[in-house]
C-alpha cells in the first residue's frame, strides 16, 4: 500500500493521566494532549473535547484506539465489552469506556490493556521490532505487564495482569512498612516495586530517594524475581521494562545483575548468559509507547473492518 | 483425510523413565513399554533395541515423537537441536536423543518438552480438547510447565521452564529442612512442592504422607502462589495439574481453594470466581498424557515434511 496511512485518534488511559495523540505514527503526532484522570464522567467529558476539537483543527479521523488501564473487558461477545471492570480505582470500576466513544465518532475502535497497547508500539517502532514472543513491562504507579505473541497482543482468559504475579517478599531490613502494599494480595509484584509501594515501605517519595540508597538495590531485587518468573513461564525473546521507576538511578543495571545472579545459568542461552543488555532493556519510545500502541490499535480495528466489509 | 492414521513411535523421556510406544492415538496403541533412566548410553541402546523389536513385530512406523525432560534445544538452526542441554541430572547434561534415532529409523522427528508433548496430548484427547491458551503442569519428581497458545507448543527465547519461577517460601512451622532443594535457586517452585523437596521438607517420602498432614496443605498453597503467577502472566483458559503430587489426599480440592483465596476476586471472571472445578483440572488422559503427546509430536513431524516435500 503506498497511499497515506491513516489518521487515528489514540488513547493512552492511565490511572493519573489520559495521555491523547492524533496522528499516523512516531514521526507524525498531529495533535497531543493530556488529561487529568478524575472521574469517569468529567476525564471521558474531557476527552470528547478535545477529540471534537482536534477534528475541527486536523479534519477527521478514521478509528480510535485505547489502550487503558484494567482489568478489562476484552471478550467482543461479551456485553460489558470495552468496558473497565474490577480496578482498584473504585471510581472507575464497571465504566465503559468505547460506548461514548462509538456513539459520538462512529468510527472502528480498537481496545486492549495500556500494556498490551506499549508492547504493539514498541514492536511496531520501537525496542521489540522484529521479536516474538514480547514483553512489555511497566513499573510506575502500577505494575503492569503486555506480551505480543505470535504477532498478536496476548488475550487468554482475560489478560496478562503481571502486577500481581506473586513474589517472595524482599529480605532487605530497615523499611518503614514491611507489608505487600496491593489491597488484594500479600505478596504481589505492584505492592512491592510500584512506586506509591517504595513510598510506603520507606517512608520518604521514591522519586527522592538517591542513588545508592537500599531502596533501590530493595526494588530491584524484587523485580528481578517477578521477571525471573516471566521468564520462566512465557520464555519471551526480549522484556522491555518502562515506568517511572525504572528511571531510578541505577536500576535497570541492577535488575540485569540480580535477574543473572537469581537465574544462576540454569538457562543456557546466550541472551541471558552473555547479552542481557539486549534482553532486559529501556523502551525505545520512552514515554510515549502507550499512546502509539494505541495508534496501532486504532489501526488494526480500521484493518478488521475493511475485512469485514469486503 | 479418510486414509488410516500414519503409525508413530512415540518416547516420552523423564528423569526416572522412559515410557514407550508405537501407535496412532489413544484407542490404538500397539505396543507400550517403560524403561528406567539410568546413564544415556545404556538408556538410548535399551530404547533402540525396543524399536527396532517393535518393527518387526508391529511393521514401520512414519515418524517419532519425543517428548523429553530439559532444558532442552528446540531450535532446528542450532547446531545442539535435539540435545538436552543444562539438566540437574548430570550424567545427561549435552546429551544428543535425537541424532541415534534419526539415524537408525531415517524417519521424521518431531521433539518438544515433555510437558508441551502432554499438553499437546491434553488438548488433542484429554482435558484441553478446544481450549487455548492451555497450560499443563506436572507435579512429580520434578515440576514443569507446558503451554499450548494458537495452536502450536509455546517455543520463546527457549520453552517454558516453570518449576523455576520464583514463589513466596511456604510459611508452615514445624518442617525438618525449610530450604528450597532446587540446586540452582533459593525460591523457586519445583524446590519446595516437587515430590522430593516435600521428602526433605518433612522428613518422610512425601507418598507416605496421610491425608490432613500439614505437607498437603503446605504444599497446595505454595502450588497455589505459582499458579497466581501463571494465570497473570499468560491467562491461560485452563490449567491441567499432573503428575505424582497431585494424587495427594485431597491436594487438587486443598489447592482450588488457595487459588481462590490467594486471587482474592481480583479477576472478575467467572471460570475463576464460579467455576474453578473446570479451570484447574486432572488430565483427561491420566498418565499417559506426555507419551500420547509424543505421538502428536510425530504426527506434526509428517505433516511438516509433506509439507516441504510437496
Amino acid at each position: 500500500m503506498s497511499a497515506a496511512p491513516p489518521l487515528i485518534a489514540a488513547i493512552e488511559a492511565g490511572g493519573t493521566k489520559f495521555n491523547l495523540a492524533l496522528g499516523t505514527g512516531p514521526d507524525d503526532l498531529r495533535a497531543t494532549a493530556r488529561i487529568p484522570t478524575t472521574t469517569p464522567g468529567e476525564t471521558m467529558a474531557a476527552v470528547l473535547d478535545w477529540l471534537d476539537l482536534a477534528v475541527r483543527e486536523q479534519g477527521p479521523f478514521s478509528a480510535i484506539g485505547v489502550g487503558s488501564f484494567g482489568p478489562l473487558e476484552l471478550d467482543p461477545a461479551r456485553p460489558h465489552y470495552g468496558y473497565i471492570t474490577s480496578t482498584p480505582k473504585l471510581a472507575w470500576q464497571q465504566t465503559d469506556l468505547l460506548g461514548p466513544l462509538r456513539q459520538r465518532f462512529g468510527v472502528p475502535v480498537g481496545f486492549d490493556t495500556d500494556v498490551n497497547a506499549a508492547a504493539l508500539g514498541e514492536a511496531r517502532w520501537g525496542a521489540g521490532q522484529g521479536v516474538d514472543p514480547l514483553v512489555y513491562l511497566t513499573i510506575g504507579t502500577g505494575v503492569g505487564g503486555g506480551v505480543i505473541i505470535h504477532g498478536r497482543p496476548l488475550h487468554g482468559l482475560l489478560h496478562p495482569e503481571m502486577g500481581h504475579l506473586q513474589v517472595p517478599a524482599p529480605a532487605t531490613p530497615g523499611t518503614v512498612d514491611l507489608r505487600c502494599q496491593c489491597p488484594f494480595h500479600d505478596s504481589c509484584l505492584e505492592g512491592f516495586v510500584s512506586g506509591p509501594a517504595i513510598t510506603a515501605r520507606w517512608g520518604a517519595a521514591a522519586e527522592t530517594l538517591p542513588a545508592g540508597h537500599p531502596a533501590w538495590r530493595d526494588a530491584a531485587e524484587t523485580l528481578a524475581r517477578g521477571l525471573v518468573s516471566i521468564i520462566t513461564i512465557l520464555s519471551p525473546r526480549r522484556i522491555i521494562l518502562g515506568g517511572g521507576v525504572m528511571h531510578g538511578p541505577g536500576v535497570l543495571e541492577a535488575v540485569r545483575a540480580a535477574v543473572r545472579r537469581q537465574l544462576n545459568d540454569y538457562l543456557q542461552v546466550s541472551a541471558l548468559l552473555d547479552d542481557i543488555e539486549h534482553y532486559l532493556v529501556a523502551p525505545g519510545l520512552g514515554d510515549r509507547a502507550g499512546v502509539l500502541g494505541a495508534i496501532v490499535l486504532g489501526q488494526h480495528a480500521l484493518d478488521q473492518k475493511s475485512v469485514s466489509s469486503a
